[in-house]
């Protein structure tokens, strides 16, 4: 079996390592390549985003209440909380007709250490627009608003948003119903459980798909990258350096799915153990990998401070790194 | 081969697991029972550090300066910066004629949540005696002023505190000096890489060892066992709760080190990636599983909340747990 392994250094030893399991697919959900078990069940969490967001675009909602491509790159990210984030998801809410207190995902420490930081200096207290989700929740409440349907608990399983999200999550994927185990997620959310080879198969599809919400939102997540993670996180500065080559997004867990749309392929990785520092360095080892085997100028090389991490002593002194190791097997 | 997992769930379904390598020995070394890869070479961090205070004692530091088991249990500990820790390492430094900037571990966010969340709102600027490591390196100083040795670079390889302990270190884990790695641990000391076995025969010796040194500091830890970690931590709560029947001490990276004295038993064990969530629910099963296996009557069911974390979303409500599976195999 071909393995990905992400080591973790110190003093020259290798002190931890974690196990990756990969699958990467063209648009039939055929496997292009494989590490570990591609076939392997766990929760899409945050990497389902686009497709969560999908209904809001087709069935007409985002135009309806003007949302443009810096809501949907919003709606298909997990924001840093930083001042923009913040603000356009609360200009998105009072677009329709909704106030924060209807949000259903609770707050949690900024993503950005920074912003978590000053926040907690400047004693503010924690309200769900913060939340890492909340221009996806921003935009399911829209959904509900532009169907009529009651916004309350419009988070749950069986209402008619997770309803339609589902119908979409199921289309992208191939996926029967029964297929599809169905979570809560840590913004309380549904989330869905599927084999890392349909998470890549619905990728590859995003990639190349010419139906136009489909080219809207992976043309809003490259084209406001800042607004899918935020200053300094690896979805916003691999896609800024990408151009457009590659459409990325993380997802908790240790989750992190990509669309090559170049070569109509998509990938999904799952860290084994969830560990979110190791999914960056594992997606730069695949995408490095693919873009050798298919002639591919994919920017790896200049994204060091995601593929290799430097880890530091308390004085901030580098003492090891993070670094793959393995190999893809190409079929 | 045996193996030990811990499998994070959400919505019933395994989101994330991690592997667990064991090594449960006698004071000859002997492997007792075992999982994954019980002669794994990893770094002991934080869970040397009775074995680093050692030299303190037996040299005549300890008693040279008046420190007593408070002292000793601040100094074989990783404490979460609570007012009474950063007080007892103060002091441990006035005693020894010593200031905090010769102190060489840097600051880190408090291992409390609540700690380290106060600190921030109070504005707090976190200095080298917030370290959880503050009272190991107060008893480092310690050491070279009563041997009258340069206090500078007291933390780094070669110097005669480190010769000192590294003598130390080779005597408990019976591990010749080319068979230890040296490396730079996050708080700048020299830290040790060693296999599990060999940590797992230094703390079987400690638990047992008739020699006054080491009395001293296994009853200086059970004894107090709010200095050895902190408020509703795994090291403190199971030794408070275990009342002298285990000497615990956790490390970084997954680490998780124990003596079991009735027995004259030691094990160490490793989540190969390195977290530290999955450490303390690893302890447990296998105390739960050599206690069963022997007899012994080791309070694990009371400590639910370390053995079986539940895992919650950004509003609270409980979504999975951390839950061990997988058996040790005894010899």
């Amino acid at each position: 079996m071909s393995t990905l392994t992400i080591e973790a250094t110190r003093s020259g030893l290798v002190e931890s390592f974690h196990t990756v399991s990969v699958a990467v697919v063209d648009t039939e959900g055929t496997l292009v390549a494989q590490a570990g078990d591609p076939h392997r069940v766990t929760y899409w969490r945050s990497a389902a985003k686009p497709f969560q967001t999908m209904p809001m675009v087709r069935d007409g909602a985002a135009e309806h209440y003007g949302f443009g491509a810096r809501e949907l790159a919003l709606a298909c990210g997990s924001h840093s909380s930083e001042p923009m984030h913040r603000a356009l998801a609360a200009s998105m809410l009072r677009a329709c007709g909704c106030e924060e207190h209807q949000l259903a995902c609770g707050p949690h420490p900024p993503l950005s250490q920074a912003v978590a930081d000053e926040a907690m200096r400047a004693g503010v207290i924690l309200t769900p627009r913060w939340s890492n989700c909340s221009g996806k929740h921003a935009g399911l409440l829209a959904l509900a608003r532009h169907h009529g349907w009651d916004t309350q608990g419009y988070e749950r399983a069986g209402h008619p948003v997770q309803e339609r999200v589902l119908d979409e999550v199921m289309r992208w994927t191939g996926q029967s119903r029964d297929a599809l185990k169905l979570g809560v997620d840590g913004c309380r959310a549904v989330c869905f459980g599927l084999s890392l080879r349909a998470m890549a198969t619905a990728y590859a599809r995003l990639g190349v798909s010419p139906e136009p919400a489909a080219r809207q939102l992976r043309e809003a997540m490259v084209t406001h990258p800042e607004l899918v993670a935020g200053t300094g996180r690896p979805c916003t500065d691999l896609m800024a350096a990408a151009r457009g080559a590659v459409v990325a997004k993380v997802g908790a867990e240790g989750v992190y799915c990509a669309a090559i749309p170049e070569v109509g392929l998509g990938l999904a990785l799952k860290v084994e153990d969830g560990d979110g520092r190791c999914s960056p360095p594992a997606l730069l080892a695949v995408l490095r990998q693919v873009g050798e085997q298919r002639g591919l100028s994919l920017p790896v090389a200049e994204l060091r401070q995601h593929a290799e991490p430097v880890l530091r002593t308390t004085r901030g002194e580098p003492i090891g790194e993070l670094r793959a190791t393995g190999a893809l097997r190409f079929h």
